[in-house]
């Protein structure tokens, strides 16, 4: 049941979709390029201009510096006292354009084309992650519109360099912990299950990057004189990498599945109504056999369970021709998708012990970890996402979907960590919308229904607590 | 038994060594740098040369053009008839003397300087043929005094382009065989086995080289959100090339050892008498712990045991930090040194069988061949052979070694399989000459051992005949 406030919310936005649409575009003609310096002044008018739109709808809004880009920081007292209060992150920073002749029209000139299902957005960021952000911002300015407050407390956090990697992101959390404080974050910067269906994320891979070296003779020698006698780091590390996965594709480190969290049988089951097309999935990119554990269902394997998957790998000769090299030393780069329940120093020590107890007396190897961060399931039973089900339910006339996703979205885990916040991760992209590429997208129904969506959630979460 | 011809022909040697030392200057002046365009006027400057000196002991001696720098050929009837007939190969050109900074001298020009075995001459092919070379021409020089003529009949096949892997040797072996028939080839550029220890080398490796890439997806694709399901053809690589040799150091290939000719217990016990050092041969190159064959000897896995090498290996990322990708594609060189018995077109067809009955149903492997020669094994029942054994036992004193060689000297399975010549390898530089490198040098008594040496085996082939 929605109730008076929220439609009361719901007709506002009807009438002001136009301005929601406009103040999107305007968001989107700013090149907030994140990685290129000389777009420093671009994050800053981008960060300004979300700063402005906040305080116009009674939020307290400030640029707060950092040693890269500014963080937009804003709040909204709503009823107060001890009304929910919801952290909402986004970013405001975009990747770069590249390659600008692959685009249909500029990346900054937001651009409404026809597409099969109806009209689309057509810009850099056009989802990712302005057009997610402007949708929620959308939302607030309704209810501003329709009540002169929010129905709920409210921070905003608006990074400006996600998509570089977030570096001053975890000081910033830290050093404004108290401003910070909410009963959970809210984060659209996912997708849908597909054009008809919502989905809540509720479970993140973790990752452990580890770049290896491998170094035998103290110089590169001749495979003729010295072939059948010296150490060959290549052959080795091929072997070594080689043992890391069984016949099964199971990952044989000892300990590795130690504690791995198995989806229950409602979770499975509700992956299971998904209906995944995983040949779809594998022939979009030209595949057509899965690999990994046999015995586990597809999407079990994307979402729930730890992979090894080598990234990169170097050492000897690769020009052209034939060189008869045995090189003093060889690399290689290893990530492991961490799910639930692993812890990622322990798999890392597995990792160095499984090799160093198999390596050649003369192959000398060196780890040097590149990132590790644990996987993430999101508590189901929280309030927010209570309220989050309810909401997209209505919207959609079906209930969300919840879903996995192999992929990490390290904020996440930093909030977990240094808030002690457990985040909603509801979104309303599409597979197809060109994330990261030229002629990033996003549909104006997934735009208006998420804008919507976001109108529900807050109305539902003020209901739940009266 | 050294008969009086040989004699008079060592009388005269003596009397000529400066001359021969002073020929061999001549020679090294001649920057005849093969690899580098500017300098094909001296490598034909150095074949006019040693066309000259050869002319001057009698021979009938020309330059003959190539598609590359030309080729000496020189006849001598000796005393015609039946008389045994050898071809003596060698090569004019030299490396490339860079980087100029690292020698002590200047690399084309000559210098003598004091070693730990008395006098040593320091420039670019010391050894690497001129010195070599010119240890065969003094000896031919001695006999044309000693006798007016040679003790056998003579052709000398002397290319000018070995260092840069005889590109037009093998269709001038095939358009002159009739000029070049003889009954055995004679190389000297090879090793002693110690400065006091003469050697044959009777045995080389061969090589298969082969390049494989390995492709999957049509595209690169994320491993958080492909991880688990899409096949990478890097963790592929890795485990198809790691399962290549077993714990024992075995080459697994079905039939890589069928037909492995096994040294006989004369050769083996040969070859312990040697005392080679294993620990000091590795311990050079900063290793300890030979690899291989548990249960073969050292030389043997070093002279007579296939081996599997990785040369190279390439795919995904390896710049600085991490990068999350599942590459389409990787690629590796691998080699395999081959014995006597093996068949390289088999061994290529077992490989790509092992590999791709193997391979994920995604992986595309292709193979490219990048040089397929058998291993060599001098008959040492040859007379040329007995007259070389005998020759070296008289110049040093011992015996010489029969050893082997781990590489490949391609011209030697040329001789064998355009003209159906065995050739005797008889040469007399040490590991520490620095061939290839700044500082080349070549041991002067090493040089007069080698010029003696060689009037002795044409002596003793003569006296065989007769």
């Amino acid at each position: 049941m929605t109730g008076a406030r929220t439609e009361a919310a719901l007709a506002r936005a009807a009438a002001l979709m136009p301005e929601a649409i406009a103040a999107w575009s305007d968001f989107l003609r700013v090149p907030s390029i994140s990685a290129q310096p000389d777009h420093a002044g671009d994050c800053r008018r981008a960060a300004e201009w979300a700063r402005a739109r906040l305080a116009g709808f009674g939020f307290s809004a400030s640029l707060m510096e950092t040693d890269g880009h500014p963080v937009v920081l804003a709040t909204h007292p709503g009823p107060g006292g001890d009304a929910p209060h919801l952290l909402y992150y986004g970013h405001y920073d975009v990747q770069p354009p590249e390659p600008l002749e692959l685009w249909p029209s500029p990346p900054f000139t937001p651009t409404i084309v026809d597409g099969p299902h109806g009209k689309r957005m057509v810009a850099r960021g056009a989802v990712d992650d302005k057009g997610q952000v402007a949708a929620w911002l959308g939302a607030f300015a309704a209810w501003h519109a329709a009540s002169g407050t929010m129905p709920v407390r409210l921070t905003v956090l608006l990074e400006g360099e996600e998509e570089i990697g977030s570096p001053h992101l975890e000081p910033f959390l830290a050093a404004h912990s108290a401003a910070l404080a909410a009963d959970a974050a809210v984060i659209s910067d996912t997708n849908l299950w597909d054009f008809t269906t919502p989905a809540i994320t509720t479970g993140l891979r973790g990752l452990l990057y580890v770049e290896i070296r491998a170094r035998a003779a103290a110089r590169d020698l001749h495979s003729g004189l010295f072939g059948g006698l010296a150490c060959n780091p290549l052959n080795e590390l091929a072997a070594l990498l080689g043992a890391l996965r069984d016949d099964a594709g199971r990952v044989r480190l000892p300990g590795f599945y130690d504690g791995v969290l198995v989806p229950d049988a409602a979770h499975k089951a509700a992956w299971d109504a998904l209906g995944f097309d995983g040949a779809a999935f594998l022939g979009k990119v030209g595949l057509t056999t899965p690999v990994g554990e046999a015995g586990r269902g597809l999407l079990e394997r994307l979402w729930a369970r730890p992979t090894a998957d080598i990234n990169g790998i170097w050492g000897g000769y690769a020009g052209a021709g034939a060189k008869t090299v045995i090189p003093a030393e060889a690399g290689a780069k290893i990530s492991f998708r961490l799910v639930p329940g692993q812890n990622p120093q322990a798999i890392l020590m597995a990792f160095k012990k499984f090799l160093t107890e198999r390596a050649h007396p003369d192959l000398k190897l060196t780890f040097h970890e590149l990132g590790a961060a644990p996987g993430i399931a999101v508590a189901t039973d929280l309030p927010v996402v209570a309220a989050a089900r309810r909401a997209l339910a209505e919207e959609y006339g079906r209930p969300p979907a919840l879903i996995g996703c192999g992929a990490s979205i390290p904020v996440v885990e930093s909030f977990k960590r240094v808030l002690g916040l457990e985040t909603l991760l509801m979104g309303f992209g599409l597979d197809d919308d060109q994330v990261h590429s030229p002629g990033e997208k996003f549909e104006i129904a997934c735009f208006e229904r998420g804008l919507r969506a976001h109108i529900r959630l807050l109305g539902h979460l003020a209901a739940m607590n009266r």
